[in-house]
């Protein structure tokens, strides 16, 4: 199903002609050992910065500056020449992942090589390569046009990787710089190297620590047992309380503030193919369990959890202690979705918690700092809708709307910085090693990225355009 | 209510005479660093047990013999001159606990001191202060009267402190040799100074660890939550499946072979004065809770328990990690008592798990090698009244009759072995700092326990010759 289109594509001619050169400036963009969590490459990561705001200022880009944001700088650059055109923020990270453990490396892991059509390096799929592409589109368009179909403003951190903490500060006291339509990030997948996806959802979370104490020592359970409360107990009772048999959360206005998941996202769930199999078999899992009624992507994607992480206390060693545990602790986070708030669900845990504490026991509940409300973009969304028209005419099929049950706080950042949804739009595949040794990137997506880069910039100049109002 | 009898008390004149040599004779024993579980010390075990044999043979005993029992070595003695009289085999240890940690103490652990009427050395409590007015009590009849009241025996083994691991074995290959009616051992304790106390029944024992797997490694709790099983969820259902919030455990079959208390030792163990308030504080413990219908005292002494003594899975360090664990542990002791068989338990206890396990976990059960049998002694046994009334005697009161809600396997392997019961009649208390820092015994309760030990000896060739048959 070819889109009916107007636009030139003599930006093709621009990205073919620079298809030897594109690839050699990724390669050198990912010499760059710009590992945001390690202090001695505190100068790499600002290499990187400028690297990056050199390549923006040669695309054609305006106003490119570094900002510096605590330990690591951000990029901005624009072009804001489309006078009452819709406004495209690309967002994403220059930083890398550690390369640890080293000698797992079939080759150095800042010295890129290509074999069989991979170009090998830290980097080169989460996320330079995806960075560079939507760049290597916006100058090609640019470049054969003249112009660009839209306003367009790219955003580039160097503290993705360690959880971008100043990034949500920065974005908030930019409000006007960044303002935008639609936020599109190139840090992301598609499904396979045949079927393209685009992420619908994120999930939100919070955290907390559960602390138990039921006396001021371990004691003997010759002397005391049976007669004492025993912190492992109490903490087994308390969690076993939380949730059912079968998968469902039992505190108390838990699921109050999720949407139901509506017939047209369980379809487009039931789409996306599902060997449950090869799905237990890749994880060694014997069955797959979970809330009755739901199917596991709707389970894993689209309900909300709560997941134990962590619980310990007493005699762990080898053989046998007979002690009493005075001590049990817990670890829980939830993944959250629809309208859940972070603060109100720690506010049910704690008031579950404090409901159902044992006798004798002593619970304390520290909250986490880290939490996140859920993301979600329905899939009618114009901006949606235009992103999967080019990836359909890519791939000559639609993309699957998948989800994300884990959590990514910038998409809701944007959402309540600058009323912008975010479409994630990458091309890394989810065999590609990323955090992990010998990661690597596709060369043949690097170059299918740049097209569906720049086809989107025109197709979004056309459709978000006609209803630039519906965005927010 | 002073006990009638006819016995010449000419050796307490010899224990006066002998008084200050006897103090003299328990600090040179307390100076040999006895240490069983070390091997630096494995001499001075030997060189303790030499010291024992010679004061055995000074003080009349004949066959004194040192049988090596694996590392280390057991001593025997006897005098067996009371022909139609019963046989008294008094058992103990000359090994002693690790000092560690040295820096606690106040004077050096082997170089023992006399405070305030406190002998301070470790091993002083338990039990070379113990086992030598034993022997001292022995030694004082058989020079006042030139023969005992009954045949003696006396058994010393220097692994106690490291399990007796050898010494079932040792009696099972002498049953001749250390053939008796009846056992004392004086390593035990008093209630107080002014209330002595007899322990009449020691729980058994069996010990599990669970292991729960679920997947073949940690899953990400984004990708997977809601939709696998959780190893340390697992874990917890089936941990709370064994019992229920008040203490009552639910493991089918945990009942069977417990035998209910009677009156009179509901009896017997009210007697003893219970402080719930002070019970409480010195153990930090808000709450006293434990199977209903029962005391504290009955709940530790008297009913079977089951408690968790660790429990381990998934990530426990420092802030959040957002895993799905893949594993969970559980280590398990239970405290048998009347007639539960710890194999019999162990059975029951797999066969709950068997039947309780979580949908997806993978459940494997190790049975903990150390095991025992729960051991009783009736308190009209006529050696119990016999010692009883010495006590009441010596203090003015009559003892508690109380229980150790732990376990001494000993007590069970002399009944298995040798068809004999065991009396714990031993003079340190329970403020002593046995096993550490600062291990002291009353210098007054040393002096005590001798006079009672020979009055012992008298009152059981007087009551056991009489009701010899009922002994068994």
């Amino acid at each position: 199903m070819k889109h009916e289109t107007n636009a030139s594509e003599a930006w093709h001619d621009v990205l073919r002609a620079n298809r030897e050169s594109s690839l050699a400036e990724l390669i050198e963009l990912l010499k760059i050992p710009s590992i945001s969590t390690s202090e001695a490459n505190v100068a790499d990561v600002m290499t990187a910065a400028s690297w990056v705001a050199e390549r923006l200022k040669r695309a054609g880009m305006e106003n490119v500056s570094i900002h510096p944001t605590g330990v690591h700088s951000c990029v901005y650059a624009d072009w804001i020449h489309a006078p009452g055109k819709p406004t495209v923020l690309i967002y994403g990270h220059f930083d890398v992942q550690p390369p640890d453990p080293l000698d797992l490396w079939n080759s150095p892991p800042f010295e890129p090589v290509i074999v069989d059509g991979r170009l090998y390096a830290r980097g080169a799929s989460d996320m330079k390569g995806n960075l560079l592409l939507s760049v290597l589109a916006a100058e090609a368009v640019l470049a054969a046009e003249g112009k660009l179909p839209i306003n367009l403003k790219f955003l580039f951190e160097g503290q993705e990787e360690i959880g971008s903490r100043d990034l949500g500060p920065f974005v908030a006291g930019h409000r006007e710089l960044l303002a935008c339509d639609l936020v599109l990030t190139p840090d992301s997948m598609q499904w396979t190297e045949d079927r393209p996806a685009l992420w619908m959802s994120t999930k939100g979370l919070c955290a907390i620590q559960i602390d138990v104490e039921t006396a001021a020592m371990d004691l003997h359970s010759g002397l005391y047992g049976g007669a004492i409360p025993n912190a492992a107990h109490a903490l087994v009772q308390l969690l076993n309380s939380m949730r059912d048999c079968e998968g469902r959360i039992l505190i108390e206005g838990f699921y109050d503030q999720v949407v139901p998941i509506s017939d047209v996202e369980r379809a487009n769930m039931a789409e996306v193919p599902f060997n449950s199999v090869a799905y237990r078999e890749q994880i060694g899992v014997d069955a797959l369990v979970g809330e009755p009624g739901y199917t596991t992507y709707e389970r894993a994607w689209a309900r909300p959890t709560l997941e134990v992480n962590g619980i310990w206390g007493g005699y762990q060693g080898d053989g046998v202690k007979t002690v009493i545990p005075a001590k049990a602790h817990a670890k829980i986070t939830c993944r959250l979705v629809g309208y859940q708030d972070p603060d109100a669900l720690l506010h049910c845990l704690e008031s579950h918690i404090a409901k159902h504490k044992p006798t004798g026991a002593r619970v304390t509940v520290t909250r986490s700092v880290g939490k996140a409300r859920s993301y979600q973009m329905s899939s009618d969304h114009p901006g949606v809708t235009a992103v999967a028209g080019v990836l359909a005419d890519e791939y000559g099929q639609p993309p699957y709307f998948v989800r994300i049950g884990g959590t990514l706080p910038i998409m809701d950042m944007f959402l309540q910085e600058l009323g912008a949804h975010t479409i994630p739009l990458g091309f890394g595949l989810d065999d590609e090693c990323i955090h992990s040794p010998n990661e690597f990137l596709r060369v043949a997506n690097f170059e299918r990225g740049q097209v569906v880069y720049a086809r989107v910039l025109q197709r979004l100049g056309e459709s978000l355009s006609r209803s630039a109002q519906a965005i927010q």
